[in-house]
């Protein structure tokens, strides 16, 4: 017991220390584009007042205002009017920046538009991303328990059912759990909120978003004038870090029911014997820490490719 | 040596299925995107011309003007002359952005404008993005023993190291070749072949691709009158797909180095003792295939949360 709640003092531990690093990130991309992205809005502000005040309108002064006009909204500055309240590097729309680079998520509706925050942006996902797995992981470790062993259990206990119908079982009511929960609900929610988007639109966004493709056609909050927009954005990457860790949790469960149905082996290659020899080999002999050597054994045969897969894919 | 033989043959039929895959859905993409594609782009040449021929401009009318012309932008579609003249649906972009989605890159410089597309593209990476997992896992199960076993073995017969110091070395090693190889070779040839790209800008882009973040502000081939486009769009693929794999390569090799140099430990958490009781129950008492008894026990730990993290990270 007193393992277990050291255990979860560290988990604690660890999320706070990530949300510290959110935001630590949030506060240097908002210093560091805010300038760059105020600069650009009076250029582009310039550029309009010069292009309606000219007497004649051609072909070519029209490219050429145009050409500007898409050059800073590939760096999702606006030239409309009623878009230039908000900003896109505030402290929330900059913590949601952090967030979709750290989870490999990625909209790219906003980007780093300086030297400076491209730099940073390399170094803050080199650090980000292994550490955002890491709290992935050991969020889904704890919730395992939870959802996983604690119900199969159940299910074994109660129903009677045996160990491969309880795992099959299980599977399917979190599937359907998930799907209805971080696919469904959510495209409901999103699809009441955001006015331009229908029902196919917000299951797409969803799905986008937790396969971590990310294209950022859709990217909630960015409509001018919305309502609560930094508490929603918080919202959103808050459903964004929970529904990754479900799907996670799904992928764990999906391995663990194909192990023990023998679905594995299915999907796995068959080995070259002297792979098996030489990968073997150095960490048998190493052997000089006796309590790691069971899981260094383990470790060191090749990897099934299916059971590295499903701990992989979406992340 | 035979199995070895039919585990080469089986990965080679991987490999030309997931080209067929790839080369299915940019087919489909192109089919089903292509008129939306024309019809917006004509559209937009309508408004154009119509927004010229009048005789006043008005902050209204070029505001609403604005506002079509950025929608269509969002969707990969330019206004400017001289960028009409190269589809995003065509044979090779398509395949480039069929490509994206299933690799969970997704840059988003052209997304699906019609509703069949979003949902073709929901279940084309609902299949795409664990078949790629699977048939990259199987490359670098392949390729660990070329690039990790095989050189570790030779330190330690030639130089006579002993393995901590080998796997160390041997690391240094591969991570200084594929930084040069997949990071800094590849910026020099794309500040080079892209002329508005800077080498920082190419090192972001590098970066931010091969962490499968994506965030879609640098494209290669992306330029007007690219010359050689479908290649150079093709050789880009075949980048992304090799520096994924040498990503998850170097990630195996560290995590290798870190449960050999007692590092996994480190970042572990301590394990509740009551998750592995849970844990271990019924996989155990399933035994319902011998031949798996050892695998299913070593899956059945909670899996060390560092070790999948470097599994799992950039993929």
């Amino acid at each position: 017991m007193s393992s277990c709640y050291k255990s979860w003092i560290l988990l604690t531990g660890f999320i706070l220390f990530y949300v510290a690093y959110l935001l630590f990130g949030a506060f240097v991309f908002s210093i560091i584009e805010r300038p760059v992205e105020d600069k650009l809005k009076r250029d582009i502000q310039v550029l309009k007042e010069e292009f309606l005040n000219q007497s004649c309108v051609n072909a070519t002064s029209l490219e050429n205002f145009l050409e500007r006009v898409l050059q800073a909204n590939k760096y999702g500055i606006s030239i409309l009017p009623n878009s230039s309240a908000s900003s896109n590097w505030d402290l929330a729309s900059s913590l949601f920046f952090a967030n979709t680079l750290v989870t490999t998520v990625g909209y790219g509706h906003t980007t780093p538009l300086s030297d400076t925050g491209k730099a940073f942006s390399i170094f803050y996902a080199l650090l980000g991303v292994p550490f955002t797995m890491l709290v992935l992981t050991a969020c889904v470790q704890r919730l395992m328990h939870l959802v996983t062993y604690g119900p199969i259990s159940m299910c074994r206990q109660k129903i009677g059912l045996d160990p491969l119908a309880a795992t099959a079982v299980h599977f399917a009511i979190l599937l359907l759990l998930v799907v209805l929960g971080f696919f469904v609900v959510p495209a409901v929610v999103f699809s009441y909120i955001e006015d331009t988007w229908s029902f196919l639109d917000a299951i797409y966004f969803c799905f986008i978003t937790l396969c971590t493709i990310g294209l950022g056609d859709y990217v909630p909050g960015e409509k001018p004038g919305q309502n609560f927009r930094s508490l929603y954005k918080i919202s959103v990457m808050v459903y964004l870090f929970v529904g990754l860790m479900m799907m996670y949790l799904v992928l764990r469960a999906f391995h663990r029911m194909a192990d023990l149905h023998g679905l594995t082996s299915f999907f796995q290659l068959p080995h070259c014997d002297e792979d098996i020899e030489e990968d073997k080999e150095p960490i048998i002999e190493a052997g000089h820490e006796d309590q790691h050597e069971h899981e260094a054994e383990a470790s060191a045969k090749p990897l099934d490719p299916a059971s590295q897969t499903y701990n992989t894919i979406k992340r």
